[in-house]
């Protein structure tokens, strides 16, 4: 069983993904979000990639049973009804609802693996039951940070390397490390005493701070709130 | 002045390398090799991409002042001269000699940063040297680890974060990381008191080692044998 990490996300390399599981990581926040709000009893989510396929998207189901979220350049977006703050997603509002999601970075990630074997939502809220999922699919793996406008992510990475080390404990089976998979979890080991410092040192953490929702970095450095495993299946995310 | 790193040898985005510097670093083995051989008096390297384009270059100057130098699959290609382990490349055969070089990785590297404003080779043998050059250029710095095959190399990200190390330590003008150059800071950090290991841990390392070559890693890992810094300008590499 191989662990590789792709650092930037551009399209994978053709072939790459053919019988590979993926875990698609972006702690602030997308996946975040959607591994919240269906712990919080949503009942699947649908990610897109523009602010239009959204407000189009919502059109095909019936009134009052979808919501719009997500963001563009962090804020929420006018005529949605919710942000891209975990926080946001609790039970009243989400519990039975369908939600439609547009995010920067997030939701095209999706998109850019879904030809991978098993695409799984992976976030610090989730770790945990998603390293048992992935020990136990014993295939290989990629590892997909959405990154930070297409650009290397520090917290995503450092959230990769953590899922690494679980599956790494876990110790009944040779596991293979790429270059890419050792250094993300080298980043990890430097900040698994203190997750949030990652999340406070990466330029998207330090964006979000400056734009008063700094409270969503130690909400998305929680570990294991929940043990569901989003999946991401023929376009829509449902809870394993 | 900002330091940033593109963790995956792929062509820079457009616009980004307009006035940057940049530095390539081959640490296994060519910026080495490149390094090591004009401290030994090589006159100048030329990089091409192919060993049909090298053939055709050596035609174009005098017999018996040039030689060609590189590998394919980490091995000497038939009918050069030199192969890619800097330590064939003594002043007894280099010096006052021209040097056509084509390798896996790192000869392309330049061609892909060909638009940069200065192109710099840096390697462990030089880094000190090199991390003068980029402090005095006061400008912004894109470091290209020249990478495996296409994919993200642990020793190429540790040398960058050396650079980092170094460039942070003259502390007399505000530096801005961005999330790949902390991480490689980061991943240096964890190697400065082996850097070897690093070496030996890499995917590339250990292909050397098990073609017999494992001697190039402690080669390459020297620190400051040299005080030169080669700048690639025009297709051609000589010491600045």
């Amino acid at each position: 069983m191989e662990i590789d990490i792709q650092f930037v996300p551009s399209p994978p390399s053709p072939g790459i993904l053919s019988n590979r599981a993926v875990v698609v990581i972006d702690v602030l926040r997308a996946t975040s979000v959607m591994v919240h709000a269906l712990s919080q009893g949503a009942l699947e989510i649908i990610p897109v990639a523009t602010v239009e396929e959204a407000f189009q998207t919502a059109k095909s189901f019936a009134p009052g049973t979808a919501l719009l979220g997500g963001e563009r350049e962090s804020k929420r977006i006018p005529g949605f009804d919710l942000g891209n703050s975990p926080r946001e997603y609790v039970s009243g509002k989400v519990n039975g609802k369908r939600l439609i999601l547009t995010t920067t970075n997030g939701t095209k990630a999706f998109h850019l693996v879904s030809s991978g074997e098993e695409i799984i939502v992976g976030s610090f809220l989730n770790i945990r039951a998603t390293a048992q999922r992935c020990f136990g699919l014993d295939r290989d793996l990629l590892l997909f940070p959405s990154g930070d406008k297409g650009n290397f992510s520090l917290e995503d990475t450092v959230c990769g390397g953590m899922l690494i080390d679980l599956i790494l404990g876990k110790g009944r089976k040779p596991i293979v490390l790429t270059d890419a998979s050792r250094a993300a979890h080298i980043l990890y080991e430097q900040f698994k005493a203190n997750l949030v410092e990652a999340l406070r040192l990466s330029n998207h953490g330090k964006d979000l701070i400056d734009l008063g929702l700094g409270d969503d970095l130690p909400y998305c450095s929680q570990t294991d709130i929940t043990s569901l495993v989003p999946i991401y299946k023929e376009g829509v995310i449902r809870a394993h």
